[in-house]
């Protein structure tokens, strides 16, 4: 049986908070603390940001001339596209409303990963950029909670993704530390003796997916969840595994 | 907390087996029986097609022209490609060991959901298609578990599918009943006051995935798996309710 335990009574997080103590006294009020083996605790990426100082005073951004277009293609605040743009490597599609890019983390995603829903009362000129560095965060909260020797424990970052097929979002993992993000079973068989068909796993989007059924999204959501009693496959690697290179995308 | 439960004891199952009975009994023996709100109950597409009676004897498949073609192409077994073709409305993309179709149900995926794997021994030649309507069978399993005026339990049918950009495997729906598969919430607001950036959630699609944690995949899978303890939002629609439409497909 696999747990998933929403994380309630998490203050407001802001620059500079120390985000694993954070976590550590929400796990304890809980009873969930310490953290043991087949836990991952999953962090939105929200909270990240904000501990990281990622928000943006929107007031103190000049958009270039690419972003002006842009923002007259998609009918957005040009201040918060010529962030979206610095965030990017690519425009992926820019239509009405709609501006999807190529995320400098590898992330097809839209507005950049840039968020300004929930960001704290009286804050809607401001804008929260994602992490610098996602699964390096994930990494650090890994340590500082569970001790850099730590194994079968994992931190998921995750957000939220539209995809191109589907409608509605569903979470995924921008960093993760502790676990195989992407699990590769090439060469595997199944309980006949065939080879799997399927050999890849996106482990990380998974759990992060699976977290959002706790954590929500709107007005009742909770910032953190901590998933007990998974069997982590051995291995490691961080959600830049699930990026696939342009090259590489074959729905198209 | 929201528990996920795999389900084992699930015995092989055979073309005109009685689905819910099997079911109830693997839940039975788990203490899980019966039912109660805010139960979701996932069903892999495999166990489900086979209960259809979807299984084909490769042998007694002739491919058309288009087939093999398109066979010669990928490199793929051609009557699995005219099967693939089959259950497909168009092909989305055709390069070696790649073949990816619009299924007739609507959703994006690699070889038509059509799966080779963990079919059985001695079935090498066979290949499994997926159910006929799948929110149908979703639905018909429903009422057959809790009845058909029960209120806050679902059934969701998974299956595993591929993304365009990133890298590895995520459950998704492919049949749902008795929950939202989407949830629109467009127009509510965030604890701010806000109005929510995300509107539409693939919730059907995050409790296939979740399931996946336990389910697994290859060697050690087991072909359903009950989560306890959602809030399921009011309203009902099936797994149809994802699929985005091409002309609305943002990403491309």
């Amino acid at each position: 049986m696999i747990a998933i335990h929403p994380l309630f009574d998490i203050p407001e997080i802001r620059a500079g908070d120390h985000l694993a103590a954070v976590l550590r006294d929400s796990l304890t009020s809980a009873g969930l603390w310490p953290l043991k083996t087949g836990d991952v605790l999953v962090v939105t990426q929200k909270i990240m940001s904000k501990a990281e100082g990622r928000m943006v005073d929107l007031s103190t951004v000049q958009p270039g001339e690419e972003a002006l277009e842009l923002a007259a293609t998609t009918r957005k605040d040009a201040r918060l596209v010529e962030l979206v743009l610095r965030e990017s490597s690519a425009v992926v599609r820019a239509v009405p409303h709609v501006l999807i890019t190529r995320h400098r983390l590898g992330h097809v995603m839209a507005n950049g990963g840039i968020d300004r829903s929930n960001i704290g009362p009286g804050e809607e000129e401001r804008a929260l950029l994602l992490p610098v560095d996602p699964d390096r965060s994930a990494r650090e909260l890994l340590d500082a909670l569970a001790g850099p020797g730590a194994a079968g424990i994992g931190i998921v970052v995750s957000d939220s993704f539209g995809r191109p097929w589907r409608h509605g979002v569903v979470g995924v993992a921008i960093g993760a530390a502790g676990l195989p993000a992407l699990v590769d079973r090439r060469g595997e068989e199944d309980r006949d003796g065939r080879r799997l068909e399927v050999t890849q796993i996106a482990l990380a989007d998974q759990i992060a997916t699976a977290a959002t059924l706790a954590t929500g999204e709107g007005a009742e959501s909770v910032p953190a969840a901590l998933l007990r009693g998974l069997t982590l496959p051995p291995g490691e690697s961080g959600a830049a595994a699930l990026v696939r290179p342009l090259e590489e995308d074959l729905f198209r």
